[in-house]
């Protein structure tokens, strides 16, 4: 089973608490307050993002911050609502937030199961290519579907086609006022962004006015959400003053934090009680429980470190169950504010508690500042989360590199802009079916000679058995007169029983045309399943040239 | 893809229909009556079994020997209704033939997809524990369902464990007559398939009467099953001639065959038509159509050659498919059936049309005699089909030979007594997930020495990759001072980009620490994908002792 990395893989915190050194403390405190206050404005656009109510954002983005604290091996990622999740949760929930809820505890708990029962290496089977194709497809489905809110549309169907087509017919109806906002948040997003990148952080050597306006750069460009909202809120306050509102603006939004209660099952509908159709639930859950890994294994892989996966379930898991108490929806890793959170050099998850803090404050004290945020900045800040998401490059390089990895790819990115899930599902299946095609068909390599000597490409796994019988017959027994054959299994590392019983039958059928087959280069293990299995006429020999030498000839090998 | 075994893979019957010799003919004859001859009882009895009206299992029994005989690739397979498939058919169709005939067409469309689309390979991956299960369990299901029909019991309920308990309490209720006969009919079966196995074929040498006493002796061990129905039937016509029944009959059957016509999609029920609840059908059906595979398999193996698994999907695909317009419901390979085939020496599948024909004939002017078939008689004709599926066997093979494959072997055989469907989709599952953990988590050799040498055990699939960077990662770097690393790829015979990906961040990560990382045994086509990525700082040698002294120093290998 998968290795754990601590003494006590359940409670990773044991392992830097106890030698937490106070030098950390300020740095955790910064990394902290630069995530939540990226982490605030982003939640309030993701819920809109899942066609919630916006407090449901903030609800959603407490609760991983703590769990993750205690039961998280990485110390700079963050759990929380994300754009995909979102999106996700808009096509499922269908703008019921106790739909939403139930789906954030179920998936909390087939994670939770999965990473008891160390399923975590089933994660591994969602490929790069799959990734990049739902990924790249997200960044373009999610920033047009905010392309509304910039333009301030209303009334925009969700599916993306029908979405394009009508955005188009009515970008006549375009506000002036929202469009301006929104485009010039933008402007402001992407040059704060440009700028923090290229000016580099201060080192102590410069005098301190450098230093101060390095860490100026350096802290706006960091919270440059919370900045941009925050303008964007002021202009239209005083707009509001003067009496006239060019903007949509978010609206109120009840104060106070969630209450404590286990999830809803059921709906009550004007008819009756109405049970959730579980199949899509869980189907869904399953999904987004699986989807928090692509988010993590980049965020993890971009900050070059590696995880423990069914660690990081149980953490993820038991986020999403606590969470779905306090009525959050699915989260999972952010890549965006884990980058944030790496680049003001985190120490420890630690972290995540200031983050977490400054969400229920916000949550008690500034709901009602959050009346004026106009909706365009909202948009914005999601479009400038989503955009990087986005990889043309890609398709280039695999092209270069492996041709056969572009149909996952595609199948991937061309049914996301359908609808995501099934973009996903489709292209792990697609991957899936090419890995289980390599499995079942392994290449294998055949010399001609007096003797045949076959040698099976890789593994010899059960479903290739079949194949390497025909294979093996129709070769033997093609020429005249029918050849002997030596099985070089260098390669094989283990074998079933299904893949024995197969060798059975090709040693019977080659005796029933008086062949003989001899085996070569058998592993220990391979070797004591075969001789257990005690097959009649079942030979063999350390190398090939012996087996050969035994058969009565020596193969030539091609 | 997949090879085809013929030039015209679509139409197998232009391979042996031109050179077909008369000396041929009366064999073909003489296995299709044969056959016929097992077929017509064992079809009312599976129809019985699958809870339908009897003629449907005639309805069921010609189509696909007309088809098999175009397209299939082996000579003995018969098509047919068969225990294991009416032992479903009877959980799904829930006594409703509509609901049969429909699954019939959804797992035949099911069957020529995957043909077409060469997905044959994917049948591989039920592997032979899940068989052995499920084929064992079912005989065991099968023949303790039929027990009621023996005794004369009438009410007991189709689930297992409720079968089982009723029919202890009921067993005070057993009728004298229906006991007495299906007993002695169990009896007369097992001793004429004993005879006819003791028996051999009479050779040409010796005297007429010999050969004649060997040719009754072998006919009535071939249909024995015609023989006992018969003969029960006669019993019990005579008995209702003296105006006492002490059995339970057939009942009149309709006569004629079967109406052409498309099958129906729904069912009009008093409250306006309703739908047919279309997922679980074609659950039911996928499951059906992959479980055609089984059969037939067991069927080729003990008949001692191999199928094309594609060119049989769609034989049996079309067979299914236009079976559901003669209100046939799912069909497959019969193994039973195909055994008697074999052993009456059959030459080409021109033996189908002979018991297509019986079939047909049956069904045009037999069935008002079937009026007398006691049902204990069909039981004995299902009982003594079934028992030799059982196999305890394989239990200990299976601890002597792998003790890891006794997991998907009891997970079936166990769940199959609640539901064997629900046995066969969990046992499948297991050994998948078995397989992908040893694909996803391969052995990995890691040799000590100045120079780390690592060597997968296996082919490199993506999903292995993450496993074999943490694993070089945390071996590398564990060391004092932390040590170059040698990956040894002689094992790794194709790599996709995910993989690629994993080998560049792991080139990264030891640069990152000063650390050098060479390849050796890069099989050409491995070596093209990783130079087409050119990954900095790649590179590549010949052998390890080379890539050792490369990095300054040999590795020792340990």
């Amino acid at each position: 089973m998968p290795r754990s990395r601590c003494p006590l893989p359940a409670l990773p915190i044991l392992r830097w608490l106890p030698r937490y050194s106070l030098a950390w403390l300020p740095l955790d405190l910064l990394a902290g307050l630069a995530v939540g206050l990226t982490t605030v404005p982003q939640a309030l656009a993701y819920a809109e993002l899942a066609g919630l109510p916006l407090q449901y954002g903030l609800y959603s983005s407490f609760m991983g911050c703590f769990v993750y604290c205690f039961l998280g091996t990485a110390k700079d990622v963050t759990l929380g609502p994300t754009a995909i999740m979102s999106l996700l949760v808009s096509s499922y929930a269908s703008h019921e937030p106790v739909h939403a809820v139930l789906l954030a505890f179920l998936s909390g708990c087939i994670q939770l199961a999965m990473g008891l029962l160390h399923l975590g290496f089933l994660l591994d089977f969602i490929s790069f290519p799959v990734i990049k194709g739902f990924t790249s497809a997200a960044s373009i489905t999610i920033s047009f579907n905010q392309i509304k809110n910039i333009l301030g549309l209303q009334g925009i169907p969700r599916q993306f086609f029908l979405q394009v087509y009508e955005t188009l017919r009515r970008i006549g109806e375009t506000r002036a006022g929202d469009a301006v906002l929104g485009l010039s948040c933008l402007a402001a997003l992407a040059g704060l962004r440009a700028v923090r990148s290229q000016v580099p952080r201060a080192g102590p050597a410069e005098s301190l006015a450098v230093r101060i306006s390095h860490l100026i750069v350096w802290i706006s460009g960091t919270a440059r959400n919370a900045l941009v909202v925050l303008f964007a809120g002021l202009v239209a306050y005083s707009f509001q003053v003067l009496g006239s509102q060019p903007f949509r603006l978010t609206g109120s939004i009840p104060q106070g934090l969630p209450p404590f209660r286990p999830p809803r099952f059921s709906l009550a509908a004007p008819n009756g009680t109405v049970p959730f159709q579980s199949m899509v639930q869980v189907g869904a859950a399953a999904l987004q429980g699986l989807l928090f890994q692509p988010q993590h294994l980049l965020s993890a892989s971009q900050n070059g470190y590696r995880i423990d996966p069914n660690q990081e379930l149980l953490a993820v898991g038991v986020a999403n169950v606590l969470g779905s108490f306090v009525s959050s929806y699915p989260i999972t890793g952010s890549f965006g504010r884990t980058a944030v959170n790496a680049q003001s050099g985190v120490c420890t998850p630690a972290g995540g508690l200031v983050t977490g803090a400054l969400v229920l404050l916000s949550l008690a004290y500034l709901t009602s500042l959050f009346y004026y945020i106009p909706k365009a900045a909202l948009a914005a800040v999601i479009i400038s989360a989503v955009v990087p998401m986005f990889d043309a490059g890609i398709f280039r390089t695999l092209w270069r590199v492996k041709k056969l990895d572009l149909v996952p790819l595609c199948v991937t990115f061309l049914l996301c802009f359908w609808e995501v899930q099934y973009g996903i599902v489709a292209g792990v299946l697609v991957s899936g079916i090419l890995l289980l095609y390599s499995i079942a068909r392994p290449p294998i390599k055949v010399s001609e000679g007096a003797v045949l000597l076959v040698q099976p490409g890789s593994s010899l796994h059960f479903p290739a058995v079949e194949h390497l019988r025909d294979c093996v017959c129709s070769r033997a027994l093609a020429a005249s007169p029918p050849r002997s054959v030596v099985l070089d299994c260098c390669h094989v590392s283990s074998i079933d029983y299904t893949a024995v019983l197969g060798l059975a039958e090709l040693l019977q059928e080659l005796r029933r045309h008086g062949l003989s087959l001899a085996f070569c280069g058998l592993k220990d293990s391979v070797l004591q399943v075969l001789l257990s299995a005690d097959l009649e006429g079942f030979q063999h020999f350390p190398s090939w040239e012996e087996a050969g030498e035994a058969l009565g000839c020596s193969p030539r090998v091609g």
